[in-house]
């Protein structure tokens, strides 16, 4: 890490309010995913925070969703790399009509794509967050764990 | 994308052109890696361009380190989820002490860290760039390889 006097320290209920903040307002993040052969593949896609879960949206037959209906999990890097909210979470996969109406809305409001558009194609992926993580320079490694076994640490 | 009228696509020159002052320029991205079990991984590091090859540096121990001394591939995302850099390469693993001096160097130099300094518990890794992509909005899908086979394309 270049900068040779990073900022202090946050405070963990900082970064949770950071990683909030983050989920509400951000448009996208990087999707990392792995294939059947354990290749890793890595992407980045839109989304939109519920509160509770993040909604994404690829096509179904790409390697992302490809990866993701597979079940071999996800991390998802939101943020940049000096202000990064390392997201482990499980994976519910949709079909494209499954997913209530108005949920679908919040996700196109949010984006400004509608993946229901284009038929079948796309599948909806919905991921319920286990593990946070929260940091900016290397000073804020140490208690970079915001959420653990899916509940906000206090 | 919600960008409803983004810029007009980028000619190949031009993001080729960007690709290279991004390598250049930019102390850190994101690596993406797979483990034995076939479950992604995901992680920012510092690297440094030498024109030819991308080093990183990390704990031999770590995950990624890990996943890719058993050779399963490695995705990196240079840039923003809006200025994207996405480059597949081949990776070689090597010593901390088995790398001349100078590439170190001038690794540091970039980076502002040296894991010479903790003996041996970091490695090298030094990424021959296959593909590269180069994309910013939709309308930059089309036209986005602008490496493949190693080669930059005309």
């Amino acid at each position: 890490m270049s900068n040779p006097s990073p900022a202090e320290p946050r405070s963990r209920a900082r970064r949770r309010s950071d990683t909030e903040y983050r989920l509400t307002h951000d448009e996208d993040l990087w999707v990392a995913t792995a294939s059947d052969d354990g290749m890793p593949y890595l992407v980045p896609l839109s989304f939109h925070w519920d509160g509770e879960a993040l909604l994404l949206s690829t096509l179904a037959d790409s390697p992302t969703g490809r990866n993701l209906a597979a079940n071999h999990g996800i991390r998802l890097g939101l943020g940049g790399t000096r202000d990064v909210y390392m997201i482990d979470g499980e994976v519910e996969v949709l079909k494209i009509d499954a997913l209530p109406q108005e949920q679908g809305d919040r996700f196109v409001a949010h984006t400004g794509f509608d993946p229901r558009a284009y038929d079948a194609a796309y599948s909806w992926f919905r991921i319920l967050p286990r593990r946070i993580q929260a940091w900016r320079e290397s000073n804020e490694i140490a208690g970079r764990e915001v959420m653990r076994d899916g509940r906000w640490l206090a």
